[in-house]
């Protein structure tokens, strides 16, 4: 006969609750007959007889069941449709192209013609610089897909660890399609698997810090190529760059390289100045304005012949298509734990940036990305990258924005872009070999200003000191220490601060709102009443457990000491979301300090989960199953009339 | 003008409400006439107009003081009292003898003598066999304060990683020194600073787990005495120390020091049985039985010789006082760091120990245990005991029951206790010459199925699935892998479960309770009423933050595709004690996408902490702020009566 008495309201309350309906009144009035002595009250009963939470395994597969097939609830209504057009429908979501091939016409294929040739011009000038910055020879950046400056900065700064590129650039250039190709294979399994929230653990505030600190230390690192130096460090850290920097001053470094960079990268900036004031007319201006500087600069270097008064200049290019690097993974040397471990770190950044890119224009455009899919094609580019001679590539935020103001309506666009790089790579060829490095380091310098997000930094400081240490630490972790030293403060600093967060062992006292039946913080409402003679007590903790049950258990006890004639203190659980063996001991201790004292003990509205314990766990029957109660303005009305009729109740 | 209508209500209804009183009605009847086009409601100023929460600096301020000073409430009382009683007051604090040494009488010291004889007998035999688990001489343990098998283990598993205690004693002796002072240290510096809450930091399961796999790994260490085996493995995994056993079985065992070992840890574990059945009259019988096993094993083995027939005896004993071993620590080797870590590892199991035994008698005996002090205490005792040759000693709980039983009235019985271990120095230092080693063994044996606690495993299982989790880890890696490992485990599966419990991203459907105006979880009480148009969803996580807030967004835009027809969402924000930016990110996310399908926010009930975060991030003047509401039926009011009447807020 469980519930027999709620079914019993149901029927004659069929008729769904219209705002101010006359008939209404507050279950007090209704259930107040049944509080008889010691009969067991109404809401006592439907907290009690509540059907048990799903079990363990249930949970587990639920959750499993919920992460891998997100939409499987939904699918009831495509069971209409014929299997044929579920086939074109699971083939469309694989191959996207078959949903937007069908309508592509000529006008489209204009508009990606040009976005995708402005594509090319920005990113052939930057692809290459980020090569650089990876330490590996040029033609690897402009192969790449798309090269992003942090990521090159990670995998250099990790793989420079292992093997030293000056000394052994075969090796290096191995270690780093390995690494490549670990990370293809995490993040293809982070889709496959459906762990898209692995990416959640960065925070927002740790991501803007890490962002700051990494821009500064690529920035010094473009000190290397401004200014011509040849001896330079393989560390990141601002004191070793800085100390590297003025040992070279000293001895080796060329002012030509420096004239020529600072000017170019004035150049770009101004176009990006220009390009931001009128954005509807010159937005291609900022994106075309690298590929100019890289042509102008190389002429004057061939015309002027400066490389041979000690301006830097590329040299090494091959050309053609990418060879095959399929036979340079290694599986079996000594770093390969170390190496994964970079994919690993890679992977992560790498879809932290690609996912935060793609999050911003699906919120942009209105439309919808499925986290998980973006995952396992990231994961299948750089497997397949790994194998090509290309390493790490991710989604671009520079590049994507030049794309979509270039006004691309297609893949076709990158399509075009690649065809474009290819002819390039096959032209160009001879001119890239009188290109000054400088140039290329002023490229990637002209990126850093938008990758420092100082305003960002500002509102989390003013919204949540915590999330702002998470920042500074990350920024200042990147900056003087390493990149993954940073990367480890911030992600440490962000959970450290979610389990002191869960483990809090505050109480808040409640009090009644004057005129209500609602009970508040008294703190966060002061102007609520107390009830003679009954505390009211609300954990502040979403779980009461290991951590904490203790500290609670003496706040409890030390609370109790300081107030004087208490005759009954209601628990109000609502906010404890779950509770383990060392909680349900420490509500014990509780109660039987309570009893010693003569204080009655009463439960408020107990969570699904937590009423379930308490009952395999015993303590519903120690403490009694008429101390339960759903709200606490029951509980005080009950610990009140108990007090004033002498009930040895709860 | 804040709270003014609030402090009207006060005026109104000063009489502190009484259950059933007649004038009472449900706020939202007093509140109704308010809620006009647009004009805020009653409520909805209550969570809005609420004073700020403490900020940042002043809430660790008020942790630290809290933590520090947490009877700094209380002294008021005490500032009536003279300055002289007061620093009688602090002294007898320090030093409780002050206290119970005025009203000390003979037939107290009756009772002391009695049970520190007791303990005497039942401490000499445990802690040389305590001594020789941990590789030292056995003086070192005969002298040491109260050493537990556990951590003799650990400190013996974790130096002998560092120096093997068969090559060069002397420096394993001294790291074990320089570890004890470490471990000392720490707990006073614990003690100090009020971290007293680090020891909460192993669950209860997982100390269940430790400690029944530490049981079975000392078990097993044993064997390598019971059997005379000559080399050993200084490995503890289950795996290292079988295979050890079976090699030396074919070469060199000798089986007379199996059959006295066994034969004594028979007559041991029957006077235990004995013991409990009359716990009244015969409770010393288990705390001597291994003094007389001792005794008499001696006897047999110096009358017989069998010391010549391969039965291996103590041989080295040094009597005397403890010397100063103040010139053995040593904080300038190559493993300070190694030996720094073990005694951090040591420190915490030691209190974790001492105060798990003193909490369980402080309940027993219904007196206040102040963990902080009890650390100092302990801090203390450990690094004055590695200035004199004792290694890390802490609270046993056989002991600690031998001494209540024996019937102890103060600290005297362990003043006796130590005068008596003091003269059996002097005087059976040649009668321990002929002590059979195996004797040791059996009798750490003993006491070791005390240790494993498998009916609190499987109530523990009964419980929580999770928790039992984290207990089989603790004991199955310190069974097959190592004790760090296994600590390592227990920790990191209930962090780990602590974490994943406050990231949940679950969110809960509300019905409302028919005939109440209590909202309730639709899974709980299943007899709950829909709101026709109206979603009420709670969050089921006590922070919104970084790691949850983008599967939150997707889970509420999927429930929200999965409903039609739906006019407004009303979200239950009473669970959600912090969050940061990337929740109030989320917030405006989810708020944005349902603008453009047309449905209403609204919000219910949120926290202190949040609602100020929510003003400062801009989110309040973003929903607008007549969206906020104290309770869910106010909203779903509000929301019902807007629809009807086409109102477009919220």
């Amino acid at each position: 006969m469980r519930l027999s008495t709620l079914e019993t309201y149901i029927v004659y309350h069929t008729i769904p609750y219209m705002a101010g309906s006359p008939n209404h009144s507050f279950s007090i009035e209704a259930g107040r007959p049944e509080i008889e002595f010691g009969v067991t009250n109404q809401s006592t009963k439907w907290v009690l007889n509540s059907p048990d939470p799903p079990g363990f395994v249930q949970q587990i597969c639920q959750s499993i069941k919920s992460n891998v097939f997100p939409q499987g609830n939904t699918c009831s209504d495509e069971k209409k449709h014929s299997a044929c057009a579920r086939v074109v429908a699971v083939l469309s979501s694989i191959f996207p192209v078959l949903n937007w091939g069908r309508n592509y016409k000529a006008s489209n294929f204009k508009n990606d013609f040009i976005s995708g040739l402005t594509l090319a011009s920005l990113s052939i000038p930057q692809s290459i610089g980020y090569a650089a910055l990876a330490n590996l020879d040029p033609q690897y950046g402009l192969l790449a897909i798309g090269p992003v400056a942090v990521v090159s900065l990670l995998i250099s700064s990790m793989i420079s660890k292992l093997v030293d590129p000056a000394v052994d650039p075969v090796s290096y250039r191995n270690l780093v399609f390995t690494a490549t190709f670990f990370a293809g294979t995490f993040q293809a399994l982070f889709g496959i698997l459906r762990l898209g929230f692995v990416i959640d653990f960065l925070s927002h505030a740790a991501i803007v810090g890490f962002m700051g600190g990494a821009a500064i230390v690529i920035g010094l690192q473009q000190l290397k190529s401004l200014l011509g130096i040849t001896h330079f460090t393989t560390k990141t850290d601002v004191v070793s760059v800085l100390e590297a920097v003025v040992n070279s001053l000293g001895t080796s470094w060329y002012p030509l390289n420096f004239v020529l960079g600072c000017s170019f990268l004035v150049f770009i900036l101004i176009t990006r100045i220009i390009g931001k004031k009128k954005k509807k007319q010159l937005f291609w201006l900022p994106a075309i304005s690298p590929v100019i500087s890289v042509i102008i600069s190389t002429l004057i270097v061939y015309l002027t012949r400066a490389d041979e008064h000690g301006v830097k200049i590329i040299k090494h290019f091959k050309g053609g298509l990418n060879p095959s690097s399929l036979n340079q993974l290694e599986f079996n040397g000594p770093h390969l734990g170390q190496v994964a471990k970079t994919g690993l770190v890679c992977a992560i950044i790498a879809l932290t940036e690609a996912v935060a890119v793609g999050r911003s224009f699906a919120s942009m455009k209105g439309y919808n990305l499925d986290g998980n899919k973006e995952m396992l094609a990231m994961g299948f580019m750089n497997i397949a990258g790994s194998m090509s001679s290309c390493y790490v590539a991710t989604g671009s935020f520079s590049r994507s924005a030049v794309n979509v103001s270039a006004g691309c309506e297609s893949a076709v666009s990158n399509i075009v872009m690649a065809i474009s790089v290819l002819i390039s790579l096959q032209v160009l060829t001879k001119l890239l070999y009188y290109t000054p490095v400088a140039i290329l380091g002023s490229i990637i310098v002209s990126a850093l200003p938008g990758l420092i997000d100082y305003k960002e930094a500002y509102h989390i400081w003013k919204v949540d000191k915590m999330d702002f240490l998470a920042c500074a630490g990350a920024f200042f972790g990147v900056l003087f220490a390493s990149v993954e030293i940073g990367l480890l403060l911030a992600v440490g600093i962000s959970f450290g601060r979610l389990i002191l967060n869960s483990i809090r062992s505050d109480i808040e006292e409640l009090g009644r709102l004057p005129g209500t039946d609602i009970f508040c913080d008294k703190a966060q409402y002061p102007g609520t009443l107390d009830v003679l003679g009954v505390a009211v007590i609300r954990l502040n903790s979403g779980s009461f457990c290991f951590a904490n049950a203790n500290p609670i258990k003496e706040r409890i006890t030390r609370y109790l000491s300081e107030k004087k004639q208490m005759s009954g203190i209601i628990l109000d659980m609502s906010n404890v979301m779950s509770i383990d063996s060392s909680g349900i001991v420490a509500l014990e201790e509780i109660h039987k300090k309570l009893v010693s004292r003569n204080v009655h003990l009463a439960i408020a509205n107990p969570r699904w989960k937590v009423i379930h314990k308490l009952k395999i766990g015993g303590f519903v029957e120690k403490l009694g199953s008429e101390c339960f109660f759903l709200t606490v303005n029951e509980a005080v009305d009950v610990c009140l009339s108990s007090k004033s009729i002498g009930l040895p109740s709860c």
